[in-house]
């Protein structure tokens, strides 16, 4: 993409990072792709312009990596592949809409950095992404365990997408890890289920005042070289980092955690990676979007083929 | 309720006008109800949170019309009687939903005064007040006509209401009036279909310059004595007096022409109103939360019951 | 004051205009002065910073009148002689420091030009002017009639300073006009007492879809040749033009009929003007502040020494 | 009330927490009570509205603590009794009428839980709680001390309540904190006057980088087994986390801080808490008053009868 | 482009209307082109991302024009051709680049419709227009006449780019009107340059209460077969209805009247379009640029081989 | 200036900490100076607003520094001397501007404290300063390196002052450090240019969780007794902090560290300070214009001649 030395930053059409468009994944290893629902949030809505506000920020990025000097554009073939279309009426086959999407993205080996849209987004790519890979282990950054089993009488929403993906298989749940989780819950021992199947759930409370450096060294020993897959939800971070978010919980990550976080994923096998739940009405400074797209330029960073200099 | 003279505007639970909270609608001449969903809407979000807002900004409001020197709360029993439980992750079940607590509140003769919500709920309230009524006749107030009758693949939205209320034979076409259409279109030409149905369709371009108050007239006589539902989109007004709301469409009717409309109501048989649309997130001011709330007393105050001073 | 031909808007102290500042009103024909409080407000507050965003604003403003070609610089000595120290905790004793620092700025013939804060203190300044020269007509633009006798068991407030005003004998109750009165009421009957006393009540229904220079012109014939204050409330106008303001009314004048009632000012004797009640809080774009400050510059150029070109 | 797994975050009645409302604190272990003030404030207004929003936004709330285990709808009565009625034009009256509502409300064991409003409110509610108690220990969480003589001429406003408990013996002096104080200042030894009362004065200074857990052990020596209040000023937060307030000060305390500054009161007999000084006009997310909601949901969870699961 | 009864509208790349992309202006009838620039602005900035937001508010616009029946892509080949690569940092270079821009842009035919950037680019554009087709006649809708000589000591700038085309016989004097202009000014006698060149100039006074139909009649026969250029300033319009621009003057045109002066081009030779001055810092509710995207979609709607059905 | 403790905050004329306002330095050991530009911004504009911000929201500020006991009006004669009239058309002109503006305030011997405007201005000012006291040690506080050498093919630019100011010799280079620095870049060695000039590089990573005050303790050392500029661009702080900024860059310093950083400048030989790249319109609660006038509050209590009680 142009670096902003050469081409002005408001100038130019609002693909991710300016990088080029185009409709297929063949022939790209990584491909942003948006996914424009929020159907499935059950507070705030908003998130359905995520990823037009996420390319619109983006224009803030330039082509390396100034702290870890990865150069991500002399490493990857990569672009924007556009949105999928999804159903904004009917969220069960706005998931059988993404499914599909990815299953033909993931095919030829193109790695998905995906621009939310809600968190339910994350079950039918993992379906598409665990039936390429087979069982994922799973980094999960949020505030929110996102394993509910029925919310409102419904299986699909935002606050259930990993309790379907363990029931399909989707996730290998011992190489499952949860950080950033906190907040009221629906019982008091809020994550029983989630430690029974195996997933190591790290609390915020365990995150205030330090570093997660050792943390994520701990994590890449316990996912070792199997297909991981990434998932951030915008919300793992404290809402003043972030306000432009459904469901906002106080005391969250501060963004140099973010960064430890996914800079510590660096030598994973990362299969796919997803930022959700960014929400532009409650994002009045249009910081959250800028932040998110900071995350998914250090996503696309620690890829496999990402070469440092 | 409490007068401002007495209780501070800002004290208080914000219950609509500060009116009394009751579960049930039996023995009320009317009631507000709330239908907090947006997941029907194509463009922008957060109608979901327009009766909270609506409630907040009718604190407003004082005990008489200042204009028509109606009294309403010496004409009518009323209260509010909160929202309907609705599922946030399933639009049909939705509507369901809302249509069978629309049942329980028309039955005993009280009158909905709605909060909403997106357009969609127009149409499960129309099934209850029909069936209660009989084929009804509408005033309908919007930039649009909301009578698609596929949208994205599906009939269930808030741009297909109408559609479905005429094939389900809830309206009496010949006293249906249509006010404030404009905007861009799915074909070029827009409004055909509904006038066929018999539907009187009053582009906003014709209201534009002048007084709403003798196409009131003419809409009275058509509508007779029968059953009239009244139902208000918030941007059939344009989008500088109603900012908050999804799919805005400029050059729109001004809320001096809401009054007239509102106001040319009265002597109709009005069974049900609605004011739909209104979203928070966009609403900066607060002030289309405020205008509904406006709108809302101007429509109880038109109520087949109501004294004048 | 400098024009912006010459000095850049956003440079320089945000005096009112740009114009000198000073503490004496000395030697000046008029001056203009803030009085920032809100403690007299019923809804929504923020007034307190009114005379500060209306100066911050009004750097937007040239040196002539395009449309009436006053000029206003090269007919009066005018300058900006900055606020009166409120007592923000106590609006009984603010009432009585506005008075006093009125009657030092009318003592020797300058005309204040009053940027608001709420409407109360249209009371004390109205005590200070006619003390200096007997009871004046008033030209009162407002949603609210502004004359209840007794709110939340108060008789100050800024629901009742002219009733107070008549209380006192501070004006001369056959020259007063009350312009765009609208909106729920605490009687069915609202603006009863107000013609008892003689005053010209003209409500926004009858402003609606028209010119109001011929109402300017009976008006002027009204008040003849003795002094009239003009006070200019900003919720007169309606609230897509005025968001800025702590008791919006719907369906309220235009800035076009503003401008026709101060320009219909032209040949009074107007020996005092306020606007009053710009909140910036509620002023997301400024353009409240900015409204305010257009109308001061009118005002300003009706002022019986202006001279035309 | 009812939990958001079963009823929809954005539908009801915007009580706190979707608690029963009810006129009376009769029967009840603990209350919600709001004071929707704002005329003691001293530069930006608008917490009047604090009540209203804090409510709005605890509709986010769930009904356990899941980090403390807390289960406090199964350990108390507790309900939201609406406002104090107040005076919005006179600041004194306006305090007796809380006192005297307090003193109700407290009289039958019933304790307090305070939505502010500014912290002006403090000072009467003490008047009453003390009544009840004799001198209590505070818990004074806050950005400023509060403890002026004199400001604006005035003894009463939001920078004096504590100088006027004191003065008034309602304080056991030896078992005061005061908990993040900071900013410029009106001398150079500005904390002087509270040590010398035996308060301790705990900087925020002190607290940046670190746990205040260790802190909150020593405070709980001092307060010992008395009864003791809490009174949080939304303030004490850094402004990043709070912009939704009148007086910020740079370089606050985290929203980690306040948790276990308030999870820290655990075992202490606290007999009554406010949160204070939220200003919904500048809090343009929503995300101070969550924030507000959900500490005073941590409030709740640390009082004596709390049972913890 | 998609039809949003089939791609929902907020997925998909924000081109103009979700037009295709393409580099080249080859084989367009027309084409949209950006030039993010405000470094030509005197007050306000952020027109540099007016493009950006106008394309984003796009999404809203269907595919026909259902008030006059036009359907543009069945008429035309239209294209986003992007944005103009400005300097942003020497206001004259970015003249020249924008220049050379359109000098390519027109060599073919394809007749630009462009998206702003602050007014300085009309000067530009009108160097490659009038080099391609003669001196041009005028539609120029604005608030201001943006014929100043100098200011600030410069010569270019937002304020002078007509007097600039007129220096260098861009115009056809006699075929140029100014419609709209108002606010305060720089000599008394504000307009008399342009009447002098030729010039129709409509004051905003002049348009005040009424229809512009009849004006559109009168200018269609003064600018007659030659080419003409239309040069639309959102602050025209109300800064009620554009909030989102730099320079608001108050009382202004409506919508309705931008409709009827845009549709009242159909049957001019229009050679290019500019619709300028949309500012999306100061537009917090996005309806600046909706409406500027509604005016380009009804510019495009009369271009010379547009087909009505 | 006044005590808050005497007028209130809202009132009086927006200057710097109310101080008084003078056009001349002379007789002043330190001064306020606007700069209001921002086209040398590369992405989102509004420093040009900046300064009348900053003035705004300095009301909040005390007499007095509670946590350092700086008494500085008792220390210095301090004004506010207005702005810089820079010429928004031409970037190079206005640094001509600037430069000529500030050789008169340091002649005699005034510490110029500057409000921003953007970076681009610190290169003119430094040409002033090291003009008077020779090459300055400089502390750079700031996201960015601001040392690239041609940005969108020009010499100035907010993102290259110091480049510049290193090829004029203004800067010694052994006692200049930059603090904050982050983000992408556009080399993935981004920060070798500068480490050869001999400056200390301290990059956001390794201020992340830890007090910044033994870095300071080594900077003392570093600069020594010569002369030293301190130049802090807002956005070194995190954007949760100072949203109101052109250039955001995510995992910031924090407003305790930017304490530490200006109060461990006691000491040094201030020669000048400046505060830049605030930027009211994304600034949507004022409160990075509050930071920013409580750093340039702290920046004052750190001069030479400032006396600690
Ligand atoms: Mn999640
Ligand atoms: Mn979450
Ligand atoms: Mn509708
Ligand atoms: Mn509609
Ligand atoms: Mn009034
Ligand atoms: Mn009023
Ligand atoms: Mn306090
Ligand atoms: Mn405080
Ligand atoms: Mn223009
Ligand atoms: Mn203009
Ligand atoms: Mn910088
Ligand atoms: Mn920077």
């Amino acid at each position: 993409p142009p670096s902003a030395e050469f081409v002005a930053r408001p100038s130019g059409i609002a693909s991710m990072f300016k990088l080029p468009i185009q409709d297929s994944p063949v022939g790209l290893d990584a491909a942003f792709v948006g996914v424009p629902i929020d159907t499935g949030t059950s507070n705030r809505p908003g998130a359905r312009f995520g990823p037009r506000q996420i390319r619109a920020e983006s224009s803030m990025m330039r082509v390396y990596n100034g702290s870890t000097r990865a150069a991500p554009y002399q490493s990857l073939m990569v672009a924007d592949i556009g949105d999928v279309n999804v159903n904004m009426y009917d969220l069960k086959d706005t998931c059988r809409r993404i499914r599909e999407a990815y299953q033909k993205i993931v095919a030829g080996g193109c790695i998905p950095l995906t621009l939310g849209g809600d968190h339910t987004i994350s079950y039918p790519i993992l379906q598409a992404v665990s039936e390429k890979h087979g069982p994922v282990g799973l980094i999960h950054v949020d505030a929110h365990a996102d394993t509910s089993d029925v919310v409102l009488g419904e299986k699909i929403g935002h606050g259930t997408p990993f309790r379907r993906c363990v029931e399909e298989g989707l996730l290998d749940c011992q190489r499952v890890a949860q950080i950033g989780l906190r907040g009221s819950a629906y019982s008091a021992d809020a994550y029983q289920w989630n430690r029974e199947q195996g997933f190591r759930v790290v609390q915020a409370e365990e995150c205030w005042w330090k570093s997660l450096t050792p943390l994520m060294t701990a994590i890449r020993k316990q996912v070792g070289d199997g297909p991981v897959y990434l998932s951030f939800d915008i919300d793992a971070l404290d809402p003043s980092y972030a306000p432009g978010t459904g469901t906002p919980e106080i005391a969250g990550l501060t963004p140099s955690q973010a960064l430890e976080i996914i800079r510590g994923c660096r030598g994973m096998n990362i299969v796919g990676c997803d930022l959700v739940e960014v929400s532009p009405p409650y994002d009045t400074t249009g910081n959250t979007a800028l932040t998110a797209a900071n995350l998914l330029f250090e996503m696309m960073c620690v890829l496999p083929k990402i070469k440092y200099f």
